[in-house]
This record gives structure tokens, sequence and C-alpha cells, in this order.
């Protein structure tokens, strides 16, 4: 056990704040009992505010992965079509889930280094005249390259293509980090789950459906039980679920949520872009690049960070954990031992980023990667409220 | 606010004990990192302890409707047909979601007031002469009713049958309160959930996995990925899982498992058949009758109780919650209105049970219902060291 | 390790509620910085609210042992003389304390059965026509016998003498279980712990300070300085401490002051009074006799039983803690082995007290004391609606 | 609530670890029972470990202040001298309690930038033929100035003088983060607090006891009782305390010890001493001075720095804690908003120091205070195998 407190700088799990962990420190109570149904309400409505939706959230007992599952069981069929784009190893894994259901998937391949690219997407559905293409899916955050794909720019692909499929949007590690509008974007399905910018453990996973997307649900032909929105629909509606919720989860999904507000949505999402643009200061300084070959792709919630040929990415995050208790994120598949991920999403500041980037600056040094000393002295010239009116005024 | 503590008597989610929501207050962690594996490797060791085999155990975070559905997901393919047996509300909505993923029950009805009956099981399997049944399913205790079927009997009835099919099990309220031996006792595949005798609050569910299942299991073309074992298995061999773990969790079940074998499994069953008979006691002596009508079968995890006629077990529920702070649980379907359930399971001991009998005591009172008082002190007569002396001679 | 739950049933520490102990687990925080003027200040007004004064508390990080020494330390002078009252073994240590400090006490004796005679108090005051008695110090529930002094009586007696001196009282156990009311009854100091009604785990003590008794301190010369109560105002002024308080029992102290209020002191006062009457029926029914004689006297907060001549109370409680997991209070001092304890104050409910009284009554079984078995249906009919309406109609 | 985890960084109460707090938040228990002597036993034999020593130690429900007053009134008497030495603050209070216990303190004058003079100790004990001198006073370790006593020596100038004092020695800030030796280094009485370097938060305070001590105290003529050593003598042999404890704090005390051994002391002080060092390199880069004016007094658990002249070290503190949530100590006394402290002490590692480094540079710049950018980098440089490398080498 070493002494003091662990950095856990990965994209997720994010660190937990101390008022959540002990909202989940308590007793668990009777999920069929009167005084579950407020728990319950909360947590629906809570999760509403935070999509930004008037339309519905269901909440289920799983890891992220369950609500992947459930955004397409639900709508699609076996043998129906969907158009994925390749963002990143996530991307990819949503992609292999399909096919594991029976869907097929038309996949736009792409370069890891930015977004989903709105025009490929529109000129693809251009050419579906017989609209065999059921639905569009796309990675909001792609966790695994740091790269962000502009989603009501594909909203407006798809509609400028006359296309009526649905948009469904993975915004697992997106989601209370950086800005997400689920009604104003025109979002059919999404997708999330806790353990990002809600702060929470992980076991809680989210899909937001719009009311396009609950009719074409009551065609699917896919076999589903314990994803079905339908089951969720009567019990919901008073609080209640109709199997058991994960309580603990709930009570700290509560806390979680009532956090986000005390502190602003729109501080959240300016806290997590400073952090961001600190972080990439830091990395320019270092002499590294960033995964993220697109600025206007930029994400706030982690950055991914090359290292140059000939150097192991794993190797220095083993350096950097055993010499200073910080965990980074590895590359994934095409990436694998390329690139480290720096998450700073969550329950963060100033001076745990300050922290994070002086371990990943000694990480480099003892792992014996070329980099010019300073990048924390970079990072910490973007912090601070010179830095803030600066951003103001150039706005 | 009521003052003191809530009595949670129902028949799971069962009371927490400190200890493990303690080790679940405790920061997440990398489930990726180095310093995983051995919380994975306890967790899945663990469990493999409970459910006493030496095969296979997967752990999914969600509630334990998901092994329902991951028991049959994997096994199964749409259109297989499995023989399942009506012993209460619980096997009825397993019958439900094996008929939602396209799998054809054959449902033996019963009365709701014993466990499923092996020789009924035996002669429709002999019927089964093209071996048409995949799976024999059975409930080992029944969560509606109170009710134990005896596994190991229906094993020697397949067998007898000289059957091919799979035995599956729910064991969901039943592992960690009464006995279950997976191996021993040739189940094929077992269901269970974090919220009953382990003590955790909801949000883990477990498969147990034969050999033989996994061999069935390749064959399987249900859609499936969450659920898919096959993806479990090379992960879990070092520690980790395919996707994000429910960490904290995990943390609490290795708690769990440490607080029940520091106990001992043996003596943790004998306290549940002690509290089972001091309540069936109070119940007999309150002049009401026990829904299980088959002495062999009664349940050291609850007891339903049947209100006279004339009498609303809910409105009864509802006094008793209101007056004293105790949750019951309700009558299901059939029997809704009919029986409340009284939980005996968990972390539980004499006086907890002598403060749940008075509470039903005084609800009965004050609900109007006819009883006859001193249902307390016949409990109290079997608790206690004499009683126990008494209890070892007659064995 | 047990399973279930320890029954805390000691005249004190009492059971600490979730809510409070969960405020204790967060982070020490800067007492010297901005933030913690809310806490102090909060704590201060909060126990202000509990004593009912609008003059002044103070509070140690200490145990209630503390607060004795600062109620004497700060208004006497070595060699002073103070009128006690042999109410029980705490009457008695708050003497011996009052000896070490080189006070000189005048001991009124008194039987053990009930609280200070106020008649006597005025008697001796009577004789003491010099004003040599500087301070009459009683204690307002007697932790050793379950009596409990008329408080404000005292305050008439010393009125009636038309003496000066101070009226000192220990409520250490009495505050928040039982009503006391600083201003109205013209207490000048009180003396109070955090373990008993105030649902705190042991570790802050009080005193509240009259106008007068503030006065009368300028002028004792007995050597002190942590106790110092001048030292207290200036730092108290803003919620601010003159060296480091327990900050996380502050926390805790908020939050439980919090429930307090939630509950309102009059219900919580009602609360402790049902459960003594429930209790008293329980003992009457077993055929053991309460040590408190005087039936106006009976506290709220325990109920000491007396065991038969020729019987172990000691033995008793061991063998209760031994089969049950109960913890009794013993008898202390002249009492000792004589009587047990059985404490019904903090966080307490109707259904712990059931199974709490079941306890008592299984051990009396248990360890041979005679008894008639049914005392706790002798309570169970003191406790629900129809008994509440009973009461009511009574007054 | 800002986002993320508050950096204290004052020189204590320090960061409590998760394992600390968490074994604290249980359920309090009876502290007469036969289950609390193991507690009780493994904190008092933990804090002799803690000490080193195999005399004696006493643990007190109260602020380091108590134990300070404890230290006094258990071995002096009214109009006893001491002699003490102004190493800055808190060797000025503690002289300011002398007196108002009436001891007489000779206070040999520092000027806060070092530790106590050995050879004054001893020129004055020489000059005090009749023996007044009752006792030797210094501070370990001065929480005001960051310099340490060598308290070895101050004993070899004692036995030098032939001078038979009692060495009493104020640890409250320097025990269990830089060595210490109770038994080796002479030392009569020693005074410690729970929130530095034992990492619990403030409620619980220290003596340990020579013989020597034990034997001098039977005749002080000082009132006391709640510091009375004699009286904690007899329940402290079995495990017990003659008052409740604070039970919870002590639950936490033996965690914290526990984690105190698995690291190690000598590398629990070597990190402190790691983590002083790259302070100061930080200070001296940025053209600050530190207080502590002898290189051989540093300490190891905080460091005092000078702001320039025309500069305000209380609005820098406070700029710091508005912009990056950070808490530093403040200049006390003498040096009043000329110094700020950083505290580097208890549960702390490489990376929360890097943060606190950057949150101290960042604070300078935006207070506008004159300093050199790159302290954090300097820091740096001595952190990492490499850097202990050298410092190995150097050895």
């Amino acid at each position: 056990m070493p002494a003091g407190r662990h950095f856990l700088q990965i994209p997720g799990p994010s660190n937990v704040p101390d008022r959540v962990l002990r909202a989940m420190d308590m007793p668990v109570m009777d999920h069929r009992g009167p005084a579950f149904a407020e728990v319950g309400q909360r947590a629906l409505d809570g999760m509403k505010s935070i999509f930004k939706t008037e339309q519905r959230v269901v909440i289920y007992p799983s890891s992220g992965t369950g609500a992947w599952e459930a955004a397409l069981a639900n709508t699609m069929s076996p043998g129906d079509t969907v158009l994925m784009y390749e963002t990143g190893h996530f991307a990819t894994l949503w992609k292999g889930l399909a096919e594991r259901l029976g869907i097929n998937p038309i996949f736009i391949e792409g370069d890891w280094r930015g977004g989903a690219d709105p025009a490929a997407i529109e000129a693809r559905l251009r050419e579906d005249a017989g609209h065999e293409i059921k639905a569009v899916c796309v990675v909001h955050n792609e966790t695994s390259t740091g790269s962000v794909t502009d989603v009501a720019a594909v909203r407006k692909a798809i509609d400028a293509a006359g296309h009526p499929a649905l948009l469904m949007v993975d915004t697992i590690s997106g989601l209370a980090s950086i800005d997400f509008r689920f009604d104003e974007w025109g979002v059919d399905v999404a997708v999330s789950g806790s353990q990002k910018g809600l702060m929470l453990p992980p076991g809680l996973s989210f899909n937001a459906v719009s009311d396009k997307a609950t009719a074409v649900a009551k065609n699917s032909t896919m076999p589903k039980s314990y994803w079905a929105w339908e089951e969720m629909a009567g019990p919901n509606a008073t609080g209640y679920f109709p199997y058991t919720p994960a309580t603990n989860l709930l009570y700290g999904l509560n806390e979680a949520v009532a956090l986000l507000h005390e502190e602003g949505l729109d501080n959240v999402f300016a806290r997590h872009q400073r952090h961001a643009a600190a972080t990439r200061a830091a990395v320019q300084h270092w002499g590294l690049e960033v995964l993220c070959a697109n600025p206007a792709c930029y994400s706030g919630v982690l950055t991914a960070v090359m290292v140059p040929e000939g150097h192991s990415a794993d190797a220095f995050r083993s350096t950097a954990l055993a010499n200073y208790d910080i965990s980074l994120g590895n590359g994934l598949s095409k990436v694998a031992d390329k690139v480290f991920r720096i998450g700073h999403l969550g329950d963060f500041n100033d001076l745990m980023l300050c922290g994070t980037l002086a371990g990943v600056e000694m990480g480099l040094r003892d792992a014996g990667i070329p980099y010019q000393a300073g990048g924390v002295l970079a990072a910490m010239d973007l912090l601070g409220p010179e830095a803030d009116a600066a951003r103001a005024a150039a706005q």
C-alpha cells in the first residue's frame, strides 16, 4: 500500500467524489416499497436533465456495454443494416457487438485521429436509396483516441440526405463531461454509463430514447428480455423498475447529479475544456504528438498521446505506475503500445491535473522517452484567473 | 426519517453488513491495471467456493434477471424446447423470459405450495423420446412462496429417465442461505444474484457453468453479446473481465465471501434453518398457515404466510410498515394480497428475528387480523442453547 | 464475528445512526480556514437549541468526564464548598473528581433508588447562612440507576432558601433523550457528552453556561487551561476554537442535531418515555423489580433491573451477550452484580426494543433466573397506535 | 463545492487515508465489554511502537493541547520552575499554558529560525545549582516554523550539566513523520496528537511517560482529574480506560498504526525527508527564503516560506485557496502574514506534492509575489528512482 492517494487518470472509471461514495454507503432499501418511488423518480428525472431530453431515459444495472446492446436490440431485428463509423476501438467494439446480434454493419473506415465525418455519412446515406440502413451509429467521445464527433452535424447530414435512419450515439465517456443535447441535436438513442462524467463506480448504464425510437422498437424481432425498453415503461412511470435495480448505485447517481447541477453543467464542461487545453499544452511542450489530428475534434475528456517510434507506451505506463502511483490509459488495438491516454474527466481540478502531468513528465524521464522538460509549466500557464480572462477575451 | 434502524425483512435484498458496505466505500480502481487481477481472481474463486464447484463461474454486472437470460441465451437457440416447473411467481417469470427469447417452454403446472416434483419431471422426460427437451429448469428456493426444490432429486430424475437435458437451477435466493452443491448435485447451469444470501446490494449476478454446458453453448445461435460466456473465459483466466466490471460491488463480494467463510457455510445454513423453524412456530401459534404445504420443502430463507379469507395481506403490510418501520414481502401474482412474506436471510440474528416477529404480531393486531398472541414467545422457545441441544439430540 | 447487528443496549454509548457515521466519514478540513466557520457556528448554535438556552455553550474535544471537570474548574477555587447529592455511581464519581480538584463537597446521602430530593437540598442550604456553598450539583439522569432528578424543583429549592449558589447539572445521559431546559429551569452550568441522546460516538463534551456562571468564573483561581471557558469565547464568536477541535465529530454533531430536529425534540422525548414504560411493563411481568423506587423519577433513558437475591446480574449479562449478542449495562459500585441496565435511548425504535426485551427474557431463561415468561408481550401491549391513543386519552 | 479533491496542505490536520476513515465508520461498541479489551490493548501497544518505548503510553480523548496540560499537570506542582525554549509559536503557547497552571517557566529566547540550542540549555542548567528547574521542555518539530530540535542532544546537555530535570518533548507534529525515539533518547514525557503524522482526525492525544516521570508524578500537587496518569494505569493494564474513550478514533488509530508499519517507519521518515527536500528546492528556485535558517534543523513535516517585504503571506494564501482549492498554513504571531507554511506530512505522495507545489507557484503568480517560475520542476528533479539513487550514493 503506497502512501497518499492513487492518481486514477485513466479515461474512466473516473475518481468518485466522497459525497457520492458516502451516499452509496447506506442501507439497501425495499425497491418495491413506497419510499423507493422518490429514489427512482429522482434518478430518472435527473438523467433526463443530464441528457437534456424531455423524452425518455432507461436505466440498467449493467456496464455501458449492456446499453450498447440495448440500443441495438430494441430497435433492430436480425439481418438489419446499420451504418457505423470507425472512430477508434470502441466504435469497432460496437460494430462487433452488432455483428454478434446478427445485424449487418456497414463500417466507414477511419484513421482513429478524428471524429466521424458527417460528409462521408451523408454520402453513404444518399447511396442508400432503398433505405436499407436502419440506423447511423456514431461515438460521441471516442475513449480510445480522444476524438469527438460533431453529433449535431451528423444529424444534419442524415436530414440533408433525406434519410429516415435513426441516429444512435454512444456518449458513454462524453456525457456530463462535454456538452450533449439529446433533444436539440435530434438523437434517437443515446448510450451512456455511470463511471465517467457521472463520477460513479461502474455498474449503471443508460439509454436515452426518442419517441421515434420507441415507435421503431415496436417492430423489432430481436430476442431480448433484460434490455427490453417496453418492460421498463410501466414501472418507470411511478419510479419503479421491472426487476431489482442497483439500489445503492441509484443513491450515488442522485448525489452525483446533484453535484453536477451544484457546479452547473456549463461550468463542468468549461472545466473539462480548460484541463484538456492545458494537457495539450504540456504534450506540445514535451514535443510529443496528440493522437487526435483535428483540433475541432479535441476531447475535453481525455488526451491520447503518441510516443515516438521505438518506444513503448506500455513500458512508460508501467514505469509511471511503479514510480508515481498513477494509472494512465493504454493504447488499444491498432494503437496498442503506441499511445497512452491521460484522463482529465469527472471529479477533477487544477492541482490534480498538475500532479497528473508531473507524473507523466517524470514517467517520460524515468522511461527514457525523449521529451522537453517543462510541460507542467506550460499547462500551468493556461490555469488560473488570468488565463480564464484571456480565454474569455478571445471568444 | 423515523428513529432507529429499519427492519428490511423482505426476502431480499437482505441487510448488508457494515463490513461489506465499508468495503464498497473505497475508491474505484483501474480494472485493467495490475492490482485488479487479485480482486477479480478472488471474486471468481470465492464464488466457486460458494457454489461448491470446481468448474466455472461467470460474474455479470446486472440484476439476477440478467443471469436468468444468460443461462438460456448461452445454451439455447431460438425454437429450442425447455422443461420448466411452476413452483411460483419467479418460475413463471423465468418461463416468460424464455418465451421472449423465442424458446419453447413446457411448463409443468404447480400449486405454488411446494417445490418441483422430481417424479413429474422424470415422467415428462420419459415421454420425450426424441430428446426435444434441451434443459430442465427449476427454482431452488422459490422466493414467492418459500418452497425449496430438491435439486439432487431432480438430477436423479433426469438420469433415471436417461435424458441428456441440461439441469438449470435458479438459486438466486437460495445460494449462501441454504445448502447448494453445484458439482455434487450435477447441476449444469446455476443462476444467482448478489442481494440475498450473499448480503450485497443488488447489481451483481452469477452463472455457474458445467463443462457440459460450456460444450453445449458452442452450438447456441441465440443473438447475444453481453451475456456471452465465451467472451468471459479469456480475461477471467487472469482475473480480468471483457468489459468494465462493477468494481465496488466486487470489493463488497470479496468481503461478503470472507464473512461467510468466517462464520462457516454450515453454520450459516444452520442459522437460517433455526430462524425458519422459529418463524413457523410463531406462525402456527398465531393460528395462521404457512403457504408451503410440504414440510420437506420448507425454506430457510423466507416464510410466506397466508392471511385468513376476507383480510388483505397488503393492508397488513402497510400497517406494519407505517407503525413499526418494517418492510415485509408482498404476495405476487396468484397469491397477491393473500400472503405476506417474512425474510429471515442474510446478515441476521436471533434478536433481529424476535424484533421482526414482534413487528408482525403487532401488525396483525393493528390491522385487525385474527391471531393468537404469543407467536414471539413460541419462536423464542426455539432459540438459545437449550433448543440447540434439543435439536442436536433429535437428529 | 457473529451474524447480524449487535444490540448495543447499554445506557450509552448509544447506537449511532448511519447518517451520523457517514457525515463523520468525510475528509478533515482546515479548522482555521474560512469554510470551517459555518461548521463551528452550526455546532455551537445547534447545541444551544438542544440545551434550550440563549446563553452560552462550550464544546470540548473530550469525554463527558472532562466537562464535569470543566464545570468545576471554571467556577470554583481550591477549598470552595459545593453541595452534591448521592443519586448513584456517577454522582459519586463527580464528587470524587471535585475532591481531586481540592474542592470540598458536602454529600447528601441517597439510597440510589430515586432522584435528588429538593427538600433536602433546600434544608441544607438554609443551614448555610454564611453562603459557604458555592454550587449545588445534581445529576439529571443518573445513568447508574435510571432515576431522574427534577431539576426545576431543585432550582425552586435554591431560590426558596434564598441561596446564591450556582446550580450545576450533569445531564450527560439525559440531554436529547428526556426534556431539559437550561434557561427556563435556571441552570447555571450543564454538563453533557456526545455518546448518549446525541447519538454520536464518544469524544465530545459540552458545558452550557449561564451569564451568572460566566461572571463567577472570573474569580476562579483553579489552575486550568484546556477547560478554561474564557479562552473559548473569542474564537467561538466567529465559529472557531482556540485549539484544534475534533473536526469529524463536529460534522457528526451537526448531522445528529439535524436528525433530532427532523424528528422533533418533543417526539424524541415521547419516544423515550414510551420505550421506558414498555420496558417497565416487561420487567414487572417478569416479576423483577425496577431499581428506581419512585415512579416520579423513572428514566426515559434506561431501566435498571434488580435480580433476585442469590443470582448474579453479571453472569446473566454474560449469558445474554454470549447467546444473543446483546450488550447490557452492569451494576456499578454499590449495586454491582445486583442490577443490570437496559438502555433504550438514542437512535432506537419499537422493534429494536422488542428484540432487546426478547434478548433479556431469553437471557433470564438461559441464566436460570426465575421469571415469568411473556415480558415481551407485556411491552408490545404498550406499543402501537392503540396504546398511543390510550395514553393520549389518559392525559 | 468545487470539483475534485481539496488539497489540505496545512501542517496538520493532515489528510486521512480512506482505510482510516472507513475503520472509524463502524458502529460504536461497549467500551466495558469483553471485545473492547483487544481494541484498547492494540491501541496502547501500537502507540508504544510508534513512540519507540517499552515504558508507558497514555491516550486521552482530547486535542494535543490537552496532552501538553497533562504532561505538566502530572509532574509539576504550582510554583514549580521549568526551562522552556522559544522555538516558535507553539513553544510559546506551551509556556503560556504552564503559566496558567501556576508554573514558573524560564523561557530561553529564540529567533524562530531553528531548533532549541542544547548548549544554551546546558548553560542555563549549570546555573541552576539548586535544581529549581524541574523539567526541560522542548518542541521536537516546531509546527509554526518548520524547525526541528535535536532531542538526543538536549538529553546529552542535561546529562552533561548533571541536572536531574525531566526532559519533556512536544512531538505533536513530529511523531510518525520524523524519527522519534523515546527510550533511546531518554525522554521523560512526550506529548503528541492524532491529526499529524498519525493521519487521524483530531480528537486523540498522547503522553509517553518514563518510569522516572511516573515516580515524579506521585509528588505533584497540581489539582487534576481528567489528565491524571495514575487513574489510567489500572484499567489500561487490561486494555480499558477509566472513563469513556473516543472509541471510533481508537478504531482509526489501530488502522493508522497498521498502515505505518505496513509502509515501515523508516520508509515513512525517508518519504517525509524526500518531500521536504523537494519542497525546499522549489522554494529556492522561486527565489524565496525558508524560515528555518539552520539546515540541520530542516523539518520533514512542513516548510515555512518567507514572502518578500511588502507582500502579504495571508493574501497569497487566500488567493491560492480561492483559485486552486488548496489550504496552506498561515504565519503565526511574530511571523503573521510574513510566512506561509506548506505541510508535506502524513498520507502523502510525490504527485500530491507536485500538485501542491504547482498550487503554490500559481498562487505566487496570481498574488503578484515576485518569483522565478519552475519551482515545480526543481522539485521533480529530486523525485524518482534516479534521485533516490543519487541520495543513496551521497550517503
